[in-house]
């Protein structure tokens, strides 16, 4: 029987970035593989059987396979440099709700699940919750199978080294059909919890979300010995679409706009770039919200690309509407904790938030006392973590008693 | 007996980089390697006799080496993404004046080497021109043995593994006072020879030219989780500066300032950097006139950086006061070619700007019929690097005669 945090602290070493600090474990790298084994393991201690689903997303059966199974779980990915916590912590959570549900020899009387989800973060291949977007048929399998890491390693690539056929990467109405409900747990990624006071609460509702990348051209030179007056330098314009996203997401109630990630090609110090790769990634309370920023920021790059006499190319790489978590699903988990449990807002995306669009889906958060997230500053106390994971517990045992 | 163009031909394949186009040749790295083996072979060829300084500057003697010799020579690294003449034409056409002297007989009445600097473009380790300076002094060897390149390896590890003894890296009052004058062979890397309908010219000055790293540090965070208002977000200042390099240059009669060169940690896109390096390569006329840019620009960037709630911290990399070469020996340039040759002016670094401080120097330019350099559009007729050849064993003769 082990607790969150010393399941979390078996893997403490899996992934550790010594550049960013944190951890950098992507879909399919070496770290997440170790970590996909390490997960079987202990699946297997459990009795659990584990199969890998044609996607890549693990599932550890308690019993018999579905249908209308009861499913848990989360991601062991992470964003480049990020927090020990944010995906592990639901992974770790399940299997900790597992052991205590056997010490009190709880049988299920459904189908009941433990699943890994493959690239979460989407921070090796661009596209976040790749594993159960492919599974619901979301993404199709021919865009995600073109998609490219930074090494230039096609999806297709990784899941051909990781055991998988590129040929059956795709939509799974099987595998989705088994699922009755599901329930994810997640460390909070914001301060929420902080300011109500309480270790654990619901998630009502998740902010509509999409990444799209731009890609300004300009002209490629010596940085010396181009005169400023004859320049064509896309940093230009990449840098207002930096500052117009600050601008544009301030001023629509509720809108998130961020740019975390810009490549210059070729990226020399003394070489005035000939195009660079911005990547946008904005969110808001709804779809019209969402895609007004959107819209206000791509004229403003368009402007800025005119006025240097620059291109730009703008490709929607992700998108996915607000969620609202299902309200009687809500109401059971509240029934399991006693009615004390509050209800709060993400601005973060989760598998959860795919698979709500299918089956009735709930998210349990847990406190975060640092409210940093996607940064090694993320936390859990181990008290919160525990009551993180009694609370699944008596969610699992009331949703699958 | 081999053109200019031959010899470029035969290195066409070696160095190429698929995802930036162009050449990515860097100082000691696998494709530089090829070229200096090849250099070798090829000065051996010749019979001169080959010898590698102590900070990895190749010398091909004609003849026992100096005191007071005439030393001719380029480089053979490239910036990321860079042309096939910037640095190669001028070790190639060394080889080929070499050519046509031996063809006529010429014997030469004063030691002749011919040379390839190591690292010029600093696209590996950030500073430019760092063999001439190395063995010069003007960057010490500590300072040079601590630079690391984007995969964190040493100057130090780069030049132990290309059989170097890091423990003898540094200024090199021997070699440098073998050096009786010296001239270097370059592509142009502007317009000016396009617009005087000239296929060569000699040079007059080079612009005071330095690095910066501006390293702005802010808090990592969830781009999705986290409001607007709380953000201190380093990219916001990091994209600030580079429409300062923009405002500041444009402002200062003949001034230059690019940012070529970004880099947000932990560069995921649904993440808030938790700090952007950003490289600024600032040029001016004279020192005066650089330094009141480089202010311009650190003071908006340090007022970005408060206004965000983000550091910044400023690290001046490299920097070299303007260069003026040597009348005296460009008049003796212009009796070699009869007199017409032009004179003009470069925004561009060279190594001979950093010999120029210690002995009489003087610069050959080829005709770029693209006025594009630091890219793959850089370019030099066959027929106008003949006559820079031609040019090149004038010159030699002349002086060396």
């Amino acid at each position: 029987m082990s607790t969150a945090t010393e399941l979390l602290s078996a893997i403490k070493d899996v992934g550790t970035d010594p550049t960013r600090g944190g951890y950098s474990r992507h879909g399919f790298d070496h770290a997440e593989l170790e970590l996909r084994e390490w997960f079987t393991a202990e699946a297997g201690k459990r009795g659990l059987d584990v199969e890998v689903d044609r996607n890549g997303n693990i599932w550890a059966w308690w019993g018999a396979p579905g249908p209308d199974a009861l499913v848990t779980g989360s991601h062991l990915d992470s964003v480049p440099g990020g927090g020990a916590f944010d995906g592990p912590l639901g992974v770790v959570s399940a299997l900790a709700a597992v052991d205590v549900l056997q010490a009190k020899e709880f049988k299920p009387g459904r189908p009941l699940a433990l699943m890994v989800f493959a690239e979460e973060e989407g921070g090796r291949f661009g596209v976040p919750c790749l594993g159960s977007r492919l599974l619901a048929g979301v993404t199709s399998a021919e865009t995600a199978l073109a998609l490219k890491d930074r090494d230039g390693d096609t999806f297709a690539d990784a899941v051909k080294a990781a055991g998988l056929d590129p040929a059956r990467i795709g939509r799974d109405d099987e595998a989705l059909s088994r699922i009755g409900k599901f329930v994810e747990l997640h460390v909070e990624q914001g301060r929420g919890l902080i300011d109500i006071g309480s270790a654990v609460g619901v998630a009502t509702s998740i902010l509509a979300h999409g990444r799209w990348r731009f890609r300004f051209t300009g002209q490629g030179n010596h940085a010396g010995a181009t005169p400023m007056t004859t320049r064509h330098d896309p940093m230009l314009p990449a840098s207002q679409l930096v500052l117009s996203a600050r601008w544009a997401a301030s001023g629509v109630d509720g809108a998130r706009a961020t740019v975390g990630r810009i490549e210059p090609i070729p990226g020399g110090t003394n070489v005035i770039a000939s195009s660079v790769d911005v990547w946008l990634d904005a969110r808001g309370p709804n779809d019209g919200r969402t895609r007004t920023v959107v819209e206000r920021i791509t004229a403003a790059a368009r402007q800025a690309a005119r006025d240097e006499g620059c291109e730009v190319t703008v490709t929607e790489e992700s998108y996915g509407d607000t969620v609202h978590f299902d309200s009687a699903l809500r109401e059971e988990l509240a029934d399991a904790l006693g009615g004390k449990v509050p209800g709060l807002p993400t601005g973060a995306g989760h598998d959860a938030g795919i698979l709500a669009a299918h089956v009735p889906t709930a998210m349990l958060f847990v406190r975060n006392p640092t409210g940093i997230s996607h940064a090694p500053a993320e936390h859990a106390e181990a008290d919160d973590c525990e009551a993180g994971v009694a609370a699944l517990a008596k969610v699992l045992e009331k949703l699958a008693g």
